[in-house]
């Protein structure tokens, strides 16, 4: 963590930088939610494009500004183009982020995952089931792609997999954490609708990736918790249901300013708590 | 079909019954529709998972409550997903349904659906065309995926079919229909606007899915037909156009009950009609 | 082009026969964008179809009206489709649209929009950097898949590649250019927004292919070109930011007319500029 101090000024800060630069993230994510990750990328004035394919992938990490590796929708021709992706960019020097998503519900997809989270990721986003399966804790109590454990619960095992992986990891749920394994910075914002809106924490890792390249990794991951999770307060209040929040919430991250910053999110810096 | 009578009343129950048992539902279904049908299982609070590949359905549908699989954009290898899932699936006992996109537009498409409907769905779930085409009919008069026949003019079809593979077959069109070959439950509701955004249909398969766990397949597809109509006729109501009607559709979804149901929707029980 | 001057109320006519022929456009497109194109083009009254697999596409391009094939998510797999349904377009005497989605970002990128590029198409569409990097400029300064350069600056480009290919080239930007190589139409209209919300361009390669149904290729692209633009400002006019923006723009796809076209579109005829 940089000597700066993390509070919501420099989310604004990061935010700014983030839209100046405009930097190109490379998404190899699930069908789902290519199209929200590509617009919520948009609204923030980042570049997505979405490249997968072996034949090209490593040619265009050199281009990209960071990775994202979303195992959403799996299959073997894919994960070949994953693992190119994720080595290019450990050799590049370029930030990359795993979205491990429903890591625990099948052998395979928890194989492919552990691997993944082996190849040195950047940030490692997920909910909690997916980070307690993860750090390899014994009963993750997954539902398919959905949490059925708290953030809070996963804190411990966040901290254990940041420290075994060197990835800052960022547990979402009614609270927001990310943790580098001696530090976890608390976001305190988001809203209980955005689990009944698919994607929302697939474009949350897109999210994450445009930060990552434009600050160091606790930061990024914080700040885009906090950016995402304001934006979607103010979604949720403005929406009139499930269905209208994502556009709502990618008009939001599109206006946001310190204003609606300050008044949607609290974030808070803290010890990494020991393993339970 | 229980001993209940099939009222709008059943209908009401059948809602409350998906919403307080948030069944997750493996999804095979098409790139185009796989946002809205996600979307769709949210809004009713159930737990949409899309998994495809071969070397994860199988374990996936050990932990789903029901399977949907769609044809829409068909390719070999998601094919050998389907059907090992479709096995894995009547080998548990978990009720799947089968929509059989675009059924008789090509000799490919109309070859693999054919071979789904063998494979024992429990509800089969199309348009008029597709279930003519589906059930053998001479002429089926499709145009892509998209209906060129009327959903009556498929009934006896639909009663034919639901003979020969055991499924209840659903109709869709300006009336729907759910058949088992020898009842038949009519629902009038829904909006012709529904056929001016793309995949409702398919979205309606998959909240089929979520009924389908929670009630015997005649009652499941005739409750999920009427309540995404009365939705759809909500929705219809208050948006500006077919672009805001996804969105509107999903927020109509969460928010319905009782009175909305009975302001939209007309439900009917009849003897299934001899083949004409 | 033919004898009839090309303006407005040509732009009204051809809408209207696409509204009363309904095409039935099948597309082989990117994932992010498969929902978007298919709502433009059923908010166009088309009927739309995606289907690539190699098992049926050339079954698939007899049935349709038109072809478009967009590389935004390549893959090995994707491309034998993709070459097939070009080959039997041309075959059938069927129009087909290219759109070389992030040509020069990759060499495999590159590679496959150059093939398909001399495989005939009728019209091709792409933004600034992709036409010059597809003409074999130089420089093209490409970022990703959003474009560098100015339309204004790929005109010259576009003429030549419209004369080595035999295609119409259009290519948006601020202003957007549709050209055979010796008449250039100017179309003044669209949105600075539409660059922030995904696939807007990808869909309107999906709606050329179903103007380009009812009309000669310069005649085609020119009045996609000026129905979507027109669209899309009234669209940008209306929303509250990008996430709102492609609901509103199916909304004004389905209700524009007349009026609406004349306050939102400006077409200029001009003489092909010579090659820089």
């Amino acid at each position: 963590m940089s000597s700066t101090p993390f509070d919501l000024n420099r989310v604004v800060e990061l935010l700014v930088r983030v839209r100046e630069t405009k930097p190109l993230v490379q998404n190899i994510t699930n069908y789902v939610v290519m199209t929200l990750s590509a617009n919520v990328l948009l609204a923030l004035d980042a570049s997505p494009a979405m490249v997968h394919a072996a034949e090209e992938v490593e040619d265009f990490v050199g281009l990209s500004s960071a990775l994202v590796i979303n195992i959403g929708t799996l299959s073997p021709t894919w994960v070949e183009g994953m693992q190119r992706a994720a080595a290019r960019a450990v050799a590049l020097g370029k930030p990359w982020v795993l979205d491990p998503v429903g890591c625990g519900a099948t052998p395979y997809r928890t194989g492919v995952a552990a691997e993944l989270a082996r190849a040195r990721p950047t940030i490692i986003r997920g909910n909690a089931s997916e980070i307690l399966s993860l750090a390899g804790a014994a009963s993750a109590g997954g539902k398919g792609v959905d949490s059925t454990a708290s953030s809070r619960q996963a804190l411990a095992a966040a901290g254990e997999l940041a420290k075994t992986t060197g990835a800052v990891v960022a547990v979402t749920g009614v609270i927001d954490y990310a943790t580098d394994g001696s530090s976890v910075i608390a976001v305190e914002s988001g809203d209980a609708l955005m689990t009944r809106s698919t994607g929302l924490g697939c474009a949350l890792s897109a999210a994450t990736a445009a930060f990552a390249s434009v600050a160091p990794p606790l930061e990024a991951a914080a700040a885009a918790l906090t950016v995402y999770g304001a934006a979607g307060k103010h979604a949720a209040e403005k929406c009139r249901g499930p269905g209208s929040l994502p556009a709502e919430l990618c008009d939001a991250l599109y206006a946001l300013d310190g204003t609606l910053l300050r008044r949607h999110a609290v974030v808070s810096v803290h010890e990494q708590p020991a393993a339970l």
